[in-house]
C-alpha cells in the first residue's frame, strides 16, 4: 500500500487484452504501481480468437488458390493436396501459447503485478479478485480501467444453443465438410472464405441484402461477386428460423423457406461488452444506448476513477484503436502531458476474405454526401499472377476525392494483399494529401499497387 | 505531308518502349501528327525481356516456398512438387504476346502510325527506315524523339561469347540445373533468387564485397543473409577469369581461383545506351561521359528538334521513369503547358529477389551525409506466416527520419510483397511527410505493413 495514496496501486486494469496490456505497461513505464486482472488468457480476444488465430487460417485457406495457380507457372503436383484440420488448429494453439508467454514476459518486465481471476467492482477505488479455487481477494487502486472487451452474441430463436461462436470456433474436433455463418459483417464474411478455401461447403446467411454495411457500396458489389466466384454460398435477405440437431449434422431452417444441413453453425452477429458479473452497477454505471460504457477524452467514465477503453467504449471495435487509447491513456493520467485527442476518422482496417479488403476514409457515398462534388477513380483488373494462374480473380482499386480541395478523401482496394498496400496509403490519407501527391509519386513496376498512383481519369464525377 | 511544317510527321518516335509508346500515344492525344519505329517487339525491355518476364518467372520461383509452407498449415502434398521450365516459358511467351498486341491496339487506336523497321538518323528532321526486306523509306518529322532504350553490356574475358544476358535467359530450352549470374545489381541478384526459387544450384559472382551498391547498407546486408539462408551460393570479390565450354556444361575459372562446373551462364553486368547504328553522329550527337544522351528540362538534346528520354537519358533506369518523362514531354511539346520538372528524388523501387526489398527515399548512409542528425527506426521480425510456415525467413523494416524537421527521408523494407507495401509509403514520403504523420495513422492488424506505423524509439540516432 502507497503511504502517498493510500491504495494497493495506483492503476489496477481489469482485463489483460491489447488494450489492458498496453496500458498497465506504458502507465508502469512513467511510474505508476499497476496490477492487472484477467479471467481466461493473456492478450484477450484478438490473441486468443480474434485476429491472430483468424490470420492464420485465413493464410492456411489461401494454399488452396496457391496449389491451383502454380500448374500454370509449371509447377506439377503429384496429386491432390490434402488438409489436415487437426494439424492446423494445434500448430495455432502452439503458437497462441507462445504469444500469450511472450505477454506474461512483457508484463513482468513492466514490474505490472498479475492477478489470475475474475474481478468485481466493490466501489469506486476497490475490486474482489475470485481466483479459479474461489479465494477472494480485495485489492484497492487509485484508478481501475476496465479493458474487458467485447464477446460473441448469439440472437434468440430455436436451436441456437447449437449455433457456435468465435470463442470456440478455432478449435473444432475437425474440419466441418458443411460450414454455415450467420451475419454480414466482417468476421462472418472472413469466416465463409476460410472454410471454402479449406475445403468445406460455404454457406453465409444474412438478413440484409449484401454484407458489410458501411464499407463502399462498390467495394461491397465487388466482394460479392469475387466470393461467389470462388463458390462460397451467398445467401441474403434471410436468415436462421431454427437450428436441429440431426443424426448427420444440423438441419438449418431459414425464413425465406430453405433448409440446409450441414455440420458447423457460426453465429457471428455481433458483440456486446463483456461487463457481465464486473459489478457496474455497484459503482453506479451502465452501458449506454449504444451498449456501451460513455467516458471523456481522459477516458474517464462517469465514476471518475473507473476508467474505460477499447470494445467497451463506442470507438473502433480494433485492436491497434484499443492500443492508441492505452497509450493516450497513460500519457494522459500518467505521463503529465495532455496528448491531442485521438482522430477515430479515417482508421484504416481489412477485411481477410479472399480476396482481402483494405480500406482507409470515406467510402463513395458517405463523401458524396459529406462534401457533394467529388470525384472517383477506379480501376478493376486481373492481376499480373492471375494472368499465367488462369484464375478469373480480379481486383479493384478506388480513390475518393473531395473535388474541391483535391484531398483524398478515401481509398479501397479488394485484391491480394489489400491490407498490406493500404496502410501505406493511410499514411497519406491521413495526412489529408491531395490527388496531386497521389500522382506526383512515381509507381513501382511491376506491382498492383502502382495503380494507386497511376489512375489518371476520373470515372465518375 | 502538313502544308503547315513542311514534315510528314510533327513527332517521330524511334522506339516502341515504354517511354516511347507513351510518348506517341500522349502527343498524338493532344493533336500532334505522330509516328513511331520499332525494329523488334513493341512494349520494348519491360514487356518482353524485363519487368513482365522478370515478374512472372519470380511469381514460379516463389511457389517453391508456398509448398514447404503449406505442411505447416496443415496441407499435405502427396509428393515432391514438380518444376516444368518449358510450360513457363510458353505460358509467358503467349502472355508477351498478348501484351504486344495490347500495343499494337493502343497505337492504332490514337493514331499512331507504326513502322516496322530500323531508323537510322539522317539529318536533324528525317530519318531512313529499313525493314526485314532491306527496303529503305525517309520519313520527316519536325521532331525526332530517341526512345531506343538500354542493352545489356557483357565485359571482356576468355570465353565471353558463352555468358547469356537478359535478353536471351527466359527463352532457354531447358532450366539449366546449375546456373550462374555475374554481377552485383539488381538484375543479378533477381535471377540468383528466381533460378535458386526454381530449382537450380544458383551461383551469384560479384568483383565487389556486397551487392546492391546504393542500397541501404543494412538493406543489402539483411539480404546477403536471407538470400544465403534460401541456398543462393553469393562469391563476392571475385570476377570471371574465363569460360570454357565442356562435354557437359560451362567451366567458370574465378579471379579468386576457385572454378564452377555450371549449365548456363548470365551476364547482368549493365546496360549501355542501344544507340548502335542510330546515326547519332550524321546529326553532331554524342554520348556523354556518363554515356548518354544529354538532354535539356524539354528533353531537347543539343540537336533541338531531336529528343530523348527514358533509358538513354541519364536519370532512373526504370519504366515508370520513362513514362513520366514520356507524359511530360508531350505536356511541353504539344500541350503548350510547361509542368513543373520532374522530381528525380524520392523514385521508389522494387527488387523482386527472395524476399523482396522495396525502398524510397534515402539510405542511412546518403541521409546521415545529408542532414547529419537523423534517426534511425528499425525492426526485424518473423513474419506471422512464418511462425506457423516454420521458414525463418525475416523480414526488415526501416525508416530513416531527418532529425531536425522529423521529415521521414528513407523508407526500406526487406520482406514479403515489400513493392506492395513501399508503393503507399511511396506516397507519404514523396509529400515529405514526418514521423508524427506516420506514428498518428492507426496500423491495420495483423499485417506486416503495420510497422512502419507503430515503431516508437529510435534504434540509433
Amino acid at each position: 500500500m502507497s503511504e502517498v495514496t493510500g491504495y494497493d496501486y495506483d492503476l489496477l486494469v481489469i482485463g489483460a487484452g491489447s488494450g489492458g496490456v498496453r496500458a498497465a505497461r506504458m502507465s508502469a513505464a512513467k511510474g505508476a504501481r499497476v496490477a492487472i486482472v484477467e479471467d481466461r488468457y493473456l492478450g484477450g480476444t484478438c490473441v486468443n480468437v480474434g485476429c491472430v488465430p483468424k490470420k492464420l487460417y485465413a493464410y492456411a485457406s489461401h494454399f488452396h488458390s496457391a496449389f491451383d495457380d502454380a500448374s500454370g507457372f509449371g509447377w506439377q503436383l503429384p496429386g491432390e493436396a490434402r488438409f489436415d484440420w487437426a494439424t492446423l488448429r494445434d500448430n495455432k494453439t502452439s503458437e497462441i501459447k507462445r504469444l500469450n508467454g511472450i505477454y506474461q514476459r512483457l508484463l513482468e518486465t513492466a514490474d505490472v503485478n498479475l492477478y489470475n481471476g475474475r474481478a468485481r467492482l466493490e466501489n469506486e477505488h476497490s475490486v474482489v479478485i475470485i481466483d479459479q479455487q474461489g479465494d477472494e481477494q480485495h485489492v484497492t487502486a487509485e484508478r481501475i480501467l476496465l479493458a474487458t472487451g467485447g464477446w460473441p452474441w448469439v440472437p434468440t430463436f430455436p436451436g441456437n444453443e447449437h449455433a457456435l461462436t468465435s470463442n470456440q470456433i478455432f478449435d473444432l474436433e475437425r474440419l466441418p465438410e458443411r460450414f454455415l455463418v450467420l451475419g454480414g459483417g466482417y468476421i462472418a464474411v472472413e469466416f465463409a472464405s476460410i472454410f471454402n478455401g479449406l475445403g468445406s461447403e460455404s454457406h453465409l446467411i444474412y438478413r440484409g441484402d449484401l454484407f458489410l454495411k458501411g464499407f463502399d457500396n462498390e467495394v461491397r458489389e465487388f466482394t460479392r461477386q469475387e466470393m461467389d466466384r470462388q463458390g462460397v454460398h451467398l445467401h441474403f435477405d434471410t436468415n436462421i428460423k431454427t437450428i436441429e440437431k440431426t443424426d448427420t449434422g444440423y438441419q438449418v431452417a431459414l425464413t425465406n423457406g430453405d433448409t440446409l444441413e450441414v455440420d458447423a453453425v457460426l453465429a457471428a452477429t455481433g458483440r456486446r461488452a463483456n461487463v457481465s458479473g464486473l459489478g457496474l452497477e455497484v459503482v453506479g454505471l451502465s452501458l449506454n444506448e449504444q451498449g456501451k460504457l460513455s467516458v471523456n477524452e481522459r477516458f474517464e467514465t462517469e465514476v471518475p476513477s473507473i476508467l474505460a477503453l477499447g470494445d467497451l467504449i463506442d470507438t473502433p471495435e480494433l485492436t491497434p484503436v484499443a492500443i492508441a487509447e492505452a497509450m493516450q491513456l497513460a500519457d494522459q493520467h500518467f505521463g503529465g502531458t495532455a496528448p491531442a485527442p485521438l482522430d477515430y476518422t479515417r482508421v484504416p482496417t481489412a477485411v481477410f476474405c479472399h480476396p482481402n479488403i483494405g480500406t482507409v476514409g470515406l467510402s463513395e457515398e458517405a463523401a458524396r454526401a459529406q462534401f457533394g462534388a467529388i470525384r472517383v477513380y477506379r480501376t478493376d483488373f486481373r492481376a499480373m499472377k492471375h494472368t499465367l494462374s488462369g484464375s478469373q480473380e480480379r481486383t479493384l482499386m478506388k480513390l475518393v476525392v473531395d473535388d474541391a480541395t483535391d484531398v483524398v478523401v478515401g481509398a479501397h482496394m479488394v485484391g491480394d494483399d489489400a491490407g498490406e498496400v493500404i496502410q501505406g496509403i493511410a499514411i497519406a490519407v491521413r495526412a489529408g494529401l491531395t490527388k496531386r501527391d497521389f500522382d506526383n509519386t512515381v509507381g513501382i513496376h511491376p506491382t498492383g499497387a502502382e495503380e494507386f498512383v497511376t489512375m489518371r481519369a476520373p470515372s465518375r464525377g
